[in-house]
């Protein structure tokens, strides 16, 4: 069994690549759902839904979210009676999120409704929401606190970041089976995905951060930084803005007191002594994932890092 | 101030006439809202929508409901999670009943909740459901009790008919300016719609009946009945379920109690006696509305019809 702690599309690009090597039944993912969302009443959550349409080869390729060809007549229409429509949800991902306010509704988990749906999509993975409980990711500014979603699509993730805060985390419990997934594991993954607002909000949940030390599971991450930079999306102004390096050696940094080994793209590889002088293996490769090979490569990659026995 | 029962489509089709000669601040319309549904969790008013999209002019000719040029895209991608999808529920219509379930969810009454997306479709007529409780039609038949919408399009009011129940009655009041609008129009109109099932919920509320008994204003009802047959539904079928007359005449009968006028069609003349004879007036005219012409001239009838003094 491998679980891989998930954000949206760096890590569903990795997911598509991990099950054409491993079947499906042996993959358990623990998706972020700090980005969740409530859209006129529906609860929308955006990390789930793209992992899920990539894995069930329906997604929008460019720009990874969303149904490919969708349509987008609901969202138009919803601007007579004055909804904010910058966050795009097109009419058959629509359905989907009122398919699982429905199921949340009648009062089922987020757990629950996320296997459901999984199901409907003709999936076998398990997809485990990082909570059921409603925690959401606000972002730091000088504006003040923004919600996720609004700072990241409706602001263009313009503001200055400062940080995130995580609203609930009080009160936040691991879904029920996010744990044993960490601790009972053959391999854990961390995906390339953001590490301070995709992969932070699961570690920041009670118990995920220790049963990572503590697992028997070598746990390996891949980075998200190619030559010192992000592909696509805010990560690097992150964690800039939080004063870090933007680096591969800064992944490791993050991940470091869980972390076994760590896989790093070709144009990194000056940072692997860095890194092993955290004590970490480090695995150099190709990370761009163009094409379904790659992705299959990335992930062979991965699961050779996992069964290899440290030296 | 001119007050409608309304039903759907005929009456919708009545109202664009009548808001030709009337400005629409002076109409206030009584919706049957026994036809609604719960669907994926939604709250759908088909016979409130209707009317709204009759009077904002976007509605689909024809079959009379929905909204013309629609797409039905999130309806199809709910069938992967196993729903029911006979209800026919465009792209853009959705977006009303998402907007309506959104604000019965955040505590608005049917009645703030209809108010608000006329108001968004830009009318300025008053649109009042019967009643903000959960009253639902269902019908009686030899397999026993079928939800109308089941009834009426899953099964294409094929079984046999045996009568209505309305679930829900023992409870239900009407919505709060129901009886106000009876009892202080200028005149009251009860639309050409189905009598059992659109006009017979309306009237069942408690105190509805004896507010049009009772109210000074001169109640006009326009029979649906033309030649002895109705133009579109099952009214025929189930007033013959019921053991009734298919007539003009039987119209007549059904309100009698509270009625003063009845507009019959010019097929239907032989029956003004009949009628006379229950202790109403009785005009006969073209009722069949093919054009906004025809739209128009029916409504001036009616209020002709109000405002002429008994002889």
């Amino acid at each position: 069994m491998i679980t891989v702690l998930s954000g949206g599309v760096g890590a569903a690009r990795f997911l598509q690549g991990l099950v054409q090597i491993v079947p499906q039944t042996d993959v358990t993912i623990v998706s972020n759902t700090g980005d969740d969302l409530e859209m006129f009443g529906l609860h929308v959550s955006p990390d789930i839904d793209i992992v899920i349409y990539h894995l069930a080869g329906v997604v929008n390729e460019d720009p990874g979210w969303g149904i490919a060809g969708d349509t987008f007549h609901t969202l138009d229409a919803f601007a007579r009676f004055g909804h904010d429509t910058w966050f795009s949800l097109g009419d058959r991902d629509l359905a989907t999120s009122i398919h699982r306010t429905h199921l949340l509704r009648q009062g089922r988990t987020l757990s629950e409704a996320t296997a459901e749906i999984a199901h409907a999509f003709g999936l076998d993975v398990t997809i485990l929401p990082m909570t059921d409980d409603p925690l959401r990711t606000r972002v730091e500014t000088p504006d003040g606190l923004i919600d996720f979603q609004e700072y990241l699509v409706k602001r263009r993730a313009a503001d200055p970041f400062r940080g995130i805060k995580l609203a609930g985390i009080e009160d936040a419990k691991p879904a029920p089976a996010v744990i044993d997934a960490i601790t009972t594991a053959e391999g854990v993954v961390i995906a390339p995905s953001n590490p301070i607002v995709s992969i932070g909000p699961i570690l920041a949940l009670p118990g995920v951060r220790q049963a990572l030390r503590q697992t028997k599971a070598r746990v390996v991450a891949v980075s998200p930084i190619v030559g010192g930079d992000v592909i696509k999306g805010p990560a690097a102004k992150m964690m800039k803005g939080l004063r870090m390096e933007v680096s591969a050696w800064q992944i490791g940094w993050l991940y470091e007191d869980f972390l076994d080994c760590l896989v790093i793209d070709v144009a990194d590889a000056a940072d692997r002594a860095r890194i092993e002088a955290l004590g970490l293996d480090v695995v150099v490769t190709d990370t761009i994932m163009k094409g379904m090979e790659e992705k299959a490569a990335l992930a062979r990659c991965v699961l050779d890092a996992i069964r290899k026995k440290k030296p």
